[in-house]
């Protein structure tokens, strides 16, 4: 019999459905993407996707599914990691999707597990990136919405039931913007790459000089998470102040969340996050004096996560 | 040679040193208590109380200390509780006291635990209370600060070092009221006991019909925590006004716990819990529909704590 080794991965996004391979050594073997879309279709036809995917990349890394140990299925939205459903997903009109038990139906007798996406990105950032070796772990992603997955000694956390570790629908400020969840001032409504967006564009309205109006090629319209940043650096003070404004929303964010689980490191992930330096600089200059303790407890640094979009890929494989 | 089965909790306070044993039933078998003060005194001095005090309580239940498993000690501050030190314990101007350490020189080869009292209350009440049974539960007190305690999946989360599970000091509105801790905005300043407090008293202050002066003894110096609960049971709409902003803020604080752990109990202790059903059910109404996922996911209810005092011992003695 075929020695188990290797763990296959799904990340179920908007976009792509993406599978991989990982073996012992947390190492991607090779991996496969095929579009999602269209969005809102049967979800039978979704999860037949991604076993025809996990098939056709086995065949070609000639692997026989007997070698395999477990699939791991990363979900955006609302996850219930126990049942293994899909409770809501927004984005696919999904709910209450059944999807480790429709998916049980090609794998039969594969031990399976689910998760949230940004779940599965601190896992894989634990296993096998920025966070190889630390036990405490706490990463937010910024993108269209704020993710977060949190690991406590070694452990991912997932909540009780469906839906915990939404780090990003947790108060920033009282009565404050509307957030997608209905709730006003989630940290989300600050500090995604939508409400960068957002915050640009009216700094820009008010100020016609802002270099901001030539880098969306005069419509602001085009307005993304990357021009005030790149603005600022031309010296733009409109941009700077958009760019400062951001830095203090996340990082009143992510002493929030030292405070709680006072984290080894505090990974960034997700588009706003490659903005790098002038983004992490100044917020790990802004959080070391304000979390709670001041210089007498240990202050994570926060670092820019590395596996990028392979991050969810490998923590699905390793849940 | 003598059967193990007893453990010993500490539970040092602001006000009372107290101690007591509990059985394998986690069952308090006998308490003493005595005052910490004068606060600010050497620590020396504060330890050897709690040694004499543990002592003297076995004397009286005839346990010998051979018979007891271990040690454990709950302190109010920032409490390193893998080094076994209190960082920090504003009180009693505490910093870095190595309080395990100088506790063993009276109890050698006992094993010993330090942990944040309100980490030990949540302990207690898993064990021995309200969330008896309970694997996921989140404990928050409201007394003169707002302290937090986490269970995951029956364990104590204690964050990765010193300082984690600070509820309190996680934020509910940006560059809001000043707190102890220096930040603006933290929960502590809106659902603290003080907080309470002082905006009772300022709505009294703009309402001179208010019953809450008469309940004052005519001296808004008298108010407290309980005159808001009293004042608007008798009708006073400035007193109702008050307690409905308060309940939000606390209820918005618990949405954000639920978000993240998703328990199957939030707990409430300290003094201002014990107003009961006038202000655990109307938050309860308030956080139901709130969580994030809505009617999707389960909402934990909130409840009141049921050991009061005890449950900083028990828990102690849980470690």
């Amino acid at each position: 019999m075929a020695e188990k080794q290797y763990r296959i991965g799904i990340d179920l996004g908007g976009t792509n459905i993406k599978v991989g391979v990982i073996d012992a050594d947390n190492r991607l073997l090779g991996k496969l993407s095929m579009k999602t879309r269209p969005l809102g279709r049967d979800w039978h036809l979704v999860v037949a996707d991604m076993a025809a995917q996990v098939n056709h990349l086995l065949e070609e890394l000639d692997i026989a599914v007997e070698e395999c140990i477990k699939i791991g299925v990363g979900s955006p939205g609302m996850v219930d990691h126990i049942a293994g459903v899909v409770t809501y997903a927004g984005n696919f009109e999904w709910e209450y999707v059944p999807l480790l038990a429709e998916l049980r139906c090609s794998f039969p007798h594969m031990p399976m597990r689910l998760a949230n996406d940004a779940n599965c990105a601190v896992l894989g950032e634990a296993v096998a990136g920025a966070a190889k070796g630390a036990r405490h772990v706490v990463l937010i992603t910024l993108g269209t919405g704020v993710g977060g997955g949190v690991i406590v000694d070694g452990r991912l956390q997932e909540g009780g039931s469906a839906g915990g570790m939404e780090l990003g629908h947790t108060l920033l400020k009282l009565d404050g913007e509307l957030c997608t969840c209905g709730r006003h001032g989630c940290l989300e409504a600050y500090a995604s790459a939508s409400a960068l967006t957002r915050q640009a564009r009216a700094a820009a309205e008010g100020d016609k000089h802002s270099a901001m109006h030539a880098l969306c090629g005069g419509n602001l319209g085009n307005m993304n998470g990357i021009i005030p940043f790149k603005a600022a650096r031309q010296g733009d003070q409109t941009a700077q102040r958009v760019v400062d404004t951001y830095i203090r929303y996340l990082g009143e964010g992510i002493i929030n969340f030292i405070n709680i689980w006072r984290p080894e490191k505090v990974l960034l992930g997700g588009g706003v996050s490659n903005e790098g330096p002038p983004l992490i600089d100044p917020l790990n200059d802004y959080v070391r004096p304000r979390a709670f303790g001041g210089e007498r407890g240990y202050v994570a640094p926060v670092v820019q996560a590395t596996l990028g979009n392979d991050a969810g890929l490998i923590g699905a494989a390793s849940l």
